[in-house]
C-alpha cells in the first residue's frame, strides 16, 4: 500500500467521508486531496472546507457544477426520453460520470496517482465512478474503503471518529434519516431502512423535496415549456439556463406532489434492490418532452429512438457513460432533435403531470391531411387499398399454402 | 362488382353501419350478414337485431366477446408492457383481430366470400381489420365503403338514409358527441373535433368513463391485484374473470380521475394524428404488472422485454397481430412469465396509480444480500473490484493507447 | 393526364426506356428530359444521346457518377458492414437513390413537375425510386409506365416500336441475356429465366464479371487495403478515389471467381423472388472492413454495430435512403469509425476471399495482455473471480430460490 | 482452503489437468472425482481412465457426449445462424454449458461440493464454466487452479511432475503443437504461438481437419441436406443422427478446404485476442440453413431473427447459456422453425461452401407471382402505387414543411 503519494477524495464533508480521509492519510501514508461539487444536492457545500482543513488536507476542491451538471449530461440524457426499467429517471447515475470526470482532472492538476470514493462495495456507485476514471486515467489507482476496511457499522465508525479526534459535529449531516439517501438537481434517493422490506410502502415523512398528492394545491398549475433543438431554454415565456431550468421546475413540482418514485430496480452488481426517488422536475420534463417529439419527431425516428432507449439507459445505470458506446448512441440521438422545438403547456395537480397542449413551427402535425372533415385532396383514401394489399401479400401468400394462421 | 355473393359486416347498429348494409344490398346486389359484439363498448348490442332485420338482413350474429376479448388479446398484450410511442395503451388496436378474426369465421360459416367494415381510409383501423382478414383468409374480397362511395360527409349520409328508408333513430347513438369515439373495455379514443389543433386542451365534458382529478375523492383508494404467471387472477383476493378484472379496474381507476391520456400519435399510414384515451383499468394494470415483475423478473430477461416491446407494440399498432412476427414475440415474453406471481398493492388518487407495495413467493429480491446492514458474508465485497477492473478493462486499454475519452 | 408539362425520365439507351420516351410524350403530350448516367454499369452512355435526339428529347443529360456513387453511397453502407437477410451486399438498392437524387435535381433545374422510370410494378426498385422523388421533392408528380400501361410482354413492346418507328436497334443492348439484369460499379444481378426455380443452379455462361472458381488461377493472389476512417484510400499502397478502388478490386476478385452470390430473398412489395448477384470487389471489401474493424473497434460499439446492422440493411433495401431513420442510423455508424485505420491484407483464391493479416496504427489489441506467456503484471487473473461471481450472482440467487435452471 | 471435501474435476487426461489433479489432492486436502468426456476432439477418452487411477482418483467419469452435443447444443445455436462478431461459430462456446451441465450433476451424484477446471484467468472458458456452475447449483465451490497457483509456465509445470511422480508421458498429448488448442465435434482452435501477430497469416501446418484450398479436389462436391424443424436429419437422402451429420459434414468440408478462419475477436474479460478456427461442417450448415430458411421464412420473422441474433450469440460467447434470457431468446427462435424443412443442395470447392439450390413443400417462394412473365392476375401492379404513396407520406409532409432532406 506504500505505492499511493497523493490521492485525490470525492469528500462531502459527511461523518463518512470525513473518516476515509484520516484512513487514507493513516492507511496509505499519502497526501489527501478533497473535492466537493455542488450539483444541487441542496447543502452549503462552503463548511466542507474546514472541515477539511481540521482534518489536514492541504488542497480542497470546491465547486459549483450545477450548470455544467444540467447541461452536459441531465439534457443530453432526456433527449433520448430515458428510463431505466421502466420507471427509474436514473438521478444518480448520470452524477457520477461528472465527478469522475473532476476526480481525474485533479488529480492530473495536483500530480495525484490516486482517487478514492465513499461508495459502498454492494452498490452501482462505485462502479460508475471506477469505470469513469480508469477510462479517463487507465493507469490510476482507485481506493473503495468501503471494500478494504473492517469499519462495517456506524458503531465502529464512532469509535473510529472518537479514535481520530474527528469532531463529533461532522455526523449530524443529512444523516438523522434512518435512510441512505442521494440528492442532486434531478433527484434524491432513499434507500435502506424499512424500505428493505418491498411490500411495506414508504413513511410520508421520508420524503423531502415533494409534498404528498394529498396536501399539494386543489387547483392545477399550468407550466409552458418552451424547447429549442431538445433541451428546455424558458419557462413560462422566461429564458433560463438548464440548472435554472431544473431547479425551477423541481419547486413547482414539488409543490404539486410530482415526482415520487417507489420501485425495485436490478442492480450492475447482480442484485435486485428497492429504492425510492423524488424527481419533481425531471418527471415533469420525461412528460413534456415527449410532448414536443410527438409533433417534430417523423415516425420512424422516435420508434428507433424508442427501441435505442433501454440500451441507452442500461448504458448510463452501469456507469458507461465515458465510453463509446454512449457516444455512438448519443450521435443517434443527438440527430434526431434538429427540429425538436416548440412549446408545451403542462398541467400539474397532485402528483400528475400531464400533457395539456404542446405547439411548434417545427411540426409535422398536419391538420389539413389528419382532419375527419374533407381534405380537400391532401390525401387520396384509395391509396390506402393498395397499401393494405401489400403488407397483407406475405401473409396472404403464406396462409394460401396452409400456414399456421392464428 | 357482380363477383360478390355475401358479405359480413362489423355492424354496430349506429347510423353509418346501417347505411352501409343498405349500400352493399344495392351496389354489390348481394346479400349482408351482420355482425355485432359485446366487447365492453357500454351499449347494448341486442337492439341491433331488429336494425338488422328492419335493414332486410336474414343472418345476424350478436355475440358477447368480453372474457375471450381480455383473455386471449388484452392479457397477453398486457404481460409486454405494451406502449406504442412511449405514451398509448393500444386500446383500440387490440380489438381489431378479434373482431377480423369473428368476421371470416362467420364468413367460412355462411359461405361468404366478403366481409366488410366502417373504417375510413385515412386510419389504422382500416389496415387492422384487412391485414387480419386477409392472414385469415387469404382469398377473401374486403369492401371497405368510406374508401368507396361518395358519402363523405353527415348531410350525404343523411340523405341516403331518407332516400332509402333507414330509420331516423338509427343516427341516435352515441354521435352526439362531436368527436370520432371509439369503445371496448380497454378504453375509449376520441378524435376529431376541437381536438384537431394540439394546442387546445380537451373539453372536461368529453370524457365518460373517468371523473376528472380534481373531483375524485380526497382519500386515496387503495386495491390488491394477484398475478398468476402475469395475468391478473384476483381483486381484494377474489377470484376474477379476465373480463370482470378489467371491469372492475374501470369502475375503481375511473373513480379516482385515473388513465387520461392526451398525445399526438403517428398512424401507421403516415400522418400525426392527436387523440384522447381514457383507459382507467389498463393504466393500473401496466404500472402493477411492472411492479410484480420487478420482484420476479432476472435482470436480464426484463431488459431483453424492454428492448422488444417497442417493436412487439408497433406489431400490433399496425395490425399484424395475426402474423408470424408477433407470435415469434409472444413466444418470448410468454416464457418470462412463469414466475410472474403474486400480489401487488396500488394506491389511486386523483388521477394518480401509484405501486404501494409488492410480494410474491417467487420474488428474486433477497434482502439479506441488498441490505445496508451486515449481510453475514452472503456478499463479498471485494468481488466487486475484479468486477469493475475487468469491466474497464477495454476502456483502459483505449485510453492507454489514446483514444478519445470524452 | 393533361396536367404533366415536363417530366424527367431515367433513360438507359435500351428497349424498354426508348419506349417509354415515346409512350410519355404520347399519353401526357408532355416533354421528355432523359438522364443517363454512368454509375459503372460496363456500357457508354454517350450512345444514349442520339437515341434521345432520334426521340425528339430536346434536354439530354448525361452524367458519369461513378465516383459520388462510391464516395457517398457505396463506403457509407459498408461502413456499417452491411448485409440484407445474411448474404445481399445490396448492390442495386444502393445505387436507386442516387439516381432518385439527380432525376429531381435536374427537374428543379428544368423546370419538370413529374419523373418517370423504368421499374415494373412488383420490384423494389420503384419502390426506392419513388420514396426517394417524394422525400426530395414532395409534390413531384411519379409517372411509372408498366403500373400504367398494356405493353405487357416483349411482344407488344417490339409491335410499339414498330407502329411508333422506335429503330430497331435499341433492342440490343443487353437484352440478348434471358436474365433480367441491373448493373452498377457494386455489382451485376440476375433475375427471371430459369431462375425462378429455386432448386435450378445458375448456368454458368449467365455470369459476367467473374470467372468460374475452378478457372480461376491456381495460384492465390494477395492485395493490401488501406483503410483511413472506415474508407478504403489504396490498394497496395497505390492511392485511390473510391471508385477506382471498387473498379480495382472488382478486377481483381473476378478473376478470382470472387463474389458470386445466389439467393432467394424477400421484396418489401411482399413476395419472394431469387436473384443471383456478382459482387467481386464488395465481397472483398466486407471481409476487409471487418477486419480492420476487429483491430480498432472497442468490443460494446462493434455489438452494438451488428445489432443495428440488420435494420441499417432493411432501411437501405426497403428505399429510404432519403429518410430520417438512415441519417440516424448513419451518425451512429460513422461516429464509430474514426479510428478504423490500418491496412488489411487479403488472400484470393478460386472464390474465397479470406483475411491474411490486418496491422493498425489505432489497433486495440494489446499482445501483452493477451499472450499466453507471462503479462508482467498487464493482467491480474485474480479479478476474474470477482468478474464472475457478481456476473453470476443473478443466476445464483434465482437457482437458490428454486428457478429453473435448464 | 479446508473446507473442500470432494471437487469434480473437468479432466482431460493431459498434462495440465493432471497436475492439477495432484495439485487439488494436496493444496484441498479433498477428494478428486475425474469427468471426461468425448465430445469430438478426435482423441481417445478411455485412457483418461487409467491415468486418472495412477493418480489415486477412485470416481472416474468416462462419457460419449457427442449425440447430446450436436442435438441438444449445436442444432439449437445453428436454428439462429449464429456468428459472433460477424465471424466466429462458436464452437468453443457452445461446449461449455454442457461440460458445466455434467460437472455439476456429477458432484450432485458423487456428494461432491466444489468443481475444478483447467481454463485459465485470461479466457473466456473459466467464465463459460464458472457460470454455468453456479447457474446450476448455486452453493457450488469453484476452483481454478490457473487462478490460483504459481505454476505460470511449461518449465514450473513440468518441475511440478517431476516432484510428484507424475508420468512424463502425459505430457506427450496434443501439446507438440505451439498453439493453444481445444477441439470439438464442432471445431478446432488455435490461440498463441506466432498467432499473437496479426498481422503474420497463419502456418499451413498448423491446421488439422482442413486441407489447404489449394490441395482440395479440382472438381466440386455437392452434397443434399435435408431438414426438419430447422435441423439437418439426412445427407443426401441418409437420414442420420445430429452428431453423425456434423462429422460426416466436417469430413466433407475438410475434404474441399472448407471452414478455416482467422479472425481476432473481443473476449468478455476485456483484451481482444487473435484465433484461428476450423469448422469444415459449421460452415455448411450455416449457408444452407439461410438457404432453407429464405424459402421458408416469413420476411419479417426472418428480419427479427436477425436484428436478435447478435444478441443470441453475445450471449452464448459471453457463457450466459443457463440463463432466463437464453431461454427467452431460445423460444422466440424455436418458435420459428415450425416449417424451416425441406432440401438444400450444397456445392463444396476448394475452400468455398455455396447454394447451389434449395426446395422445400413449405415453400413460401410462389413462382406464380414473383415470375417476370404474365402472372394471370394474381398480383395488381397498380396496388404498388398506393402502398408507396401511404409509405411516402411521412416523408412528404416532412419534405412540405422544409425539412432537411438529405
Amino acid at each position: 500500500m506504500s505505492d499511493v503519494k497523493k490521492v485525490v477524495l470525492a469528500y462531502s464533508g459527511g461523518l463518512d467521508t470525513s473518516v476515509i480521509v484520516k484512513w487514507l492519510q493513516e492507511t496509505y501514508d499519502c497526501e489527501v486531496v478533497t473535492f466537493t461539487a455542488d450539483i444541487g444536492q441542496g447543502e452549503e457545500v462552503e463548511p466542507a472546507r474546514a472541515k477539511a482543513q481540521a482534518l489536514g488536507v492541504k488542497e480542497i476542491y470546491i465547486e459549483d457544477l450545477r450548470e455544467e451538471f444540467v447541461r452536459d449530461y441531465v439534457y443530453p440524457m432526456f433527449r433520448a426520453n430515458t428510463i431505466y426499467e421502466g420507471e427509474y429517471l436514473l438521478g444518480t447515475s448520470i452524477a457520477r460520470p461528472l465527478i469522475a470526470k473532476r476526480l481525474i482532472e485533479i488529480a492530473n492538476q495536483t500530480g495525484a496517482d490516486a482517487i478514492s470514493h465513499g461508495a459502498t462495495g454492494k452498490g452501482n456507485d462505485q462502479v460508475r465512478f471506477e469505470l469513469g476514471a480508469y477510462a479517463l486515467k487507465p493507469g490510476v489507482k482507485v481506493i473503495a474503503p468501503w471494500r478494504e476496511w473492517d469499519l462495517t457499522s456506524r458503531e465502529k465508525l464512532m469509535a473510529y471518529c472518537q479514535q481520530h479526534d474527528i469532531p463529533v459535529d461532522f455526523t449530524s449531516q443529512k444523516k438523522k434519516s434512518p435512510y441512505s439517501m442521494d440528492a442532486n438537481l434531478l433527484h434524491i434517493s432513499y434507500e435502506g431502512g424499512n424500505l428493505e422490506d418491498p411490500w411495506v410502502e414508504a413513511e410520508e415523512d421520508m420524503w423531502r423535496w415533494s409534498v404528498a398528492p394529498e396536501v399539494a394545491p386543489d387547483t392545477p398549475t399550468y407550466v409552458e415549456l418552451t424547447y429549442d433543438k431538445g433541451d428546455i431554454v424558458a419557462i413560462d415565456g422566461v429564458p433560463m439556463r438548464p440548472h435554472e431550468v431544473l431547479e425551477k421546475l423541481n419547486h413547482i413540482g414539488g409543490d404539486n406532489g410530482i415526482g415520487r418514485l417507489d420501485i425495485v430496480e436490478n442492480r450492475y452488481v447482480g442484485m435486485k434492490s428497492r429504492g425510492c426517488y423524488e424527481t419533481p422536475g425531471g418527471t415533469i420534463m420525461l412528460r413534456a418532452h415527449r410532448a414536443i417529439e410527438s409533433l417534430t419527431l417523423d415516425r420512424e425516428e422516435a420508434h428507433l429512438k424508442d427501441e435505442l432507449m433501454p440500451k441507452y439507459a442500461e448504458v448510463i445505470y452501469n456507469g458507461y457513460w465515458w465510453s463509446p458506446e454512449r457516444r455512438m448512441l448519443q450521435a443517434a440521438i443527438d440527430e434526431t432533435q434538429k427540429n425538436v422545438s416548440g412549446v408545451v403547456r403542462m398541467k400539474l395537480y397532485k402528483g400528475s403531470a400531464t400533457v395539456a397542449g404542446r405547439k411548434s413551427d417545427a411540426s409535422l402535425f398536419d391538420e389539413s391531411i389528419a382532419t375527419f372533415e374533407d381534405d380537400a385532396g391532401a390525401y387520396d383514401q384509395k391509396d390506402a387499398e393498395g397499401f393494405i394489399k401489400l403488407n397483407a401479400l406475405r401473409l396472404r401468400i403464406a396462409a394460401g399454402k396452409g400456414r399456421q394462421q392464428d
